[in-house]
């Protein structure tokens, strides 16, 4: 007979690590399944919202944040990920790629990952020109003429992390406003290596073995940018499908309430992949300390 | 005519900072009003779950915190108090006990201050014995016998902190069970120093110039402790009165929904003075940045 654990938390980024600190020092039988360690906040280059750290990277963030999970000796499951999840009864089932688990609560963590534009090339030149995390391709692009496609954060982060490495960037936004932040905005206008075209839409990627450039079209007039990268900063999709069960809103987040609830009972989400309109650092850490209490009080109550 | 500002934040603990890094980034014009700077985390001897920090003092965090601030030489009035917060038509008037402020929107996050326990002597023997910080305070009872009452966090909090200091500390509990993490009732336990009563209530504090001894009640036993110190630590109260218009629970804390907003469109609150059940740092740091950012859409969609 498998042992029905306290808690099971599945993803290990921002939210899912401090849900798992929360879990440690209230003593629960619980355990972490993940795919990887530090979500997006790992590809992230500066984090300098982060209260308590002026300036970090979003790697040493997550060492940082990796270490105290370590001191409490926390059991994880790495390069596992889960593909499905039931509740029956009053047991948690959790089937992943490599093993089944049963849980009285679970906390699902697992964050977002990279949309993709959808169209014609973007498919076929991935990983040869078109990438979705400056963090980890960037450097590859060093001296060349790139283009990042978005208008929000990630795009303007991965514009910044270009302008250093790139010989030209072309920053690409669908719309006339950027909605990421003012400084980062400032940074990038005063920066003679970016171009910044507003209101154009991507029509395609074109290359022979590799990227060679892309076809705009702004407001009816169409352009040719030569480039050697295309970084797809267009936003994120929840990874939510494996909970079937759970209520999502239109975007595929799934639904929790104050308290980080989700409609089943004693399955909690905290992170980017809930309804909580902000993805920052450190409201998935304050929503994974929530879901963590709450699994306390859940359990609890059980007994 | 006074200029009326984007923000006024209202506090400098974990929410109010957070917030104000938040308002920094976003460019708003706002301002920091406070009696004081950390406000319960000041007062924290340890943090150990603040996620990124394994171990850090309370003191310690809050310098990180402010230093973070200081980065965005964000405007702040300090030792100055909010009396009064009033909205007229689309303006907040904020009187506090040295000036008076306008401005479109508003963050409270003045978090709590210490409940008193109510009984003959408490009044008479404060700062005299009868105490409400350990950490400010610990220290003038080294070598002495004190009594630490209460159950939570923070009395368990307050027991280790007076184990190391104090020569013997009775926790005095009114219920059977301590509400606080397991990981600090272990260290009590384990401590030949402390003497736990369960289901006590304190009847009285006594004592002449100073606090000389508690009488307790122990389902009906009664017995007089010799105890040169009484910490309460019976837990907090909301530091809400001044904001006569918003919606509050029974405990006093302003209502806020997921988003951090009060009854009073532009009027958000954050951290420990709301009713969100949970009072941790992350989780005040967390709500303080969705406020902030709530606070940035309110403007946006004014204008």
């Amino acid at each position: 007979m498998r042992m029905v654990l306290d808690l099971i938390i599945i993803g290990a980024g921002p939210a899912g690590i401090t849900a798992s600190v929360y879990a440690a020092r209230k003593k629960m039988n619980f355990l972490v399944i993940t795919k990887d360690v530090g979500g997006q906040a790992a590809w992230s280059s500066d984090v300098e919202n982060y209260p308590g750290y002026q300036f970090v990277t979003g790697p040493e963030l997550v060492a940082k944040l990796q270490e105290h999970m370590q001191k409490y000796g926390i059991q994880m499951k790495e390069n596992e990920e889960v593909i499905e999840l039931e509740k029956k009864d009053k047991v948690i089932y959790i089937k992943t790629t490599k093993a089944g688990y049963e849980a009285k609560t679970a906390i699902i963590a697992t964050g977002k990952k990279a949309k993709e534009i959808g169209v014609s090339g973007e498919k076929e030149y991935k990983n040869k020109g078109v990438a979705y995390c400056v963090t980890c391709d960037g450097p590859l692009f060093a001296g060349k003429d790139v283009a990042v496609i978005g208008g929000g954060n990630s795009a303007l982060d991965a514009a910044i992390q270009m302008m250093n490495i790139a010989n030209k960037v072309y920053l690409i936004n669908i719309t006339d406003d950027f909605t990421g932040d003012s400084v980062m905005q400032e940074k990038i206008k005063n920066s003679p290596k970016v171009r910044i075209l507003r209101n154009a839409r991507v029509e395609s990627i074109t290359g022979e073995k590799f990227v060679k450039g892309i076809n705009i079209d702004t407001r009816g007039r169409k352009e040719y940018l030569e480039v050697k990268g295309v970084f797809i900063e267009i936003g994120l999709m929840p990874n939510s499908w494996f909970a079937k069960d759970l209520d999502k809103n239109e975007r595929g987040e799934i639904k929790v309430n104050c308290a980080n609830e989700t409609n089943v009972p004693g399955i909690f989400a905290a992170g980017d992949v809930t309804s909580v309109p902000e993805k920052q650092i450190v409201i998935a850490a304050g929503d994974g300390a929530k879901a963590a209490l709450g699994a306390f009080r859940y359990l609890a109550r059980l007994k």
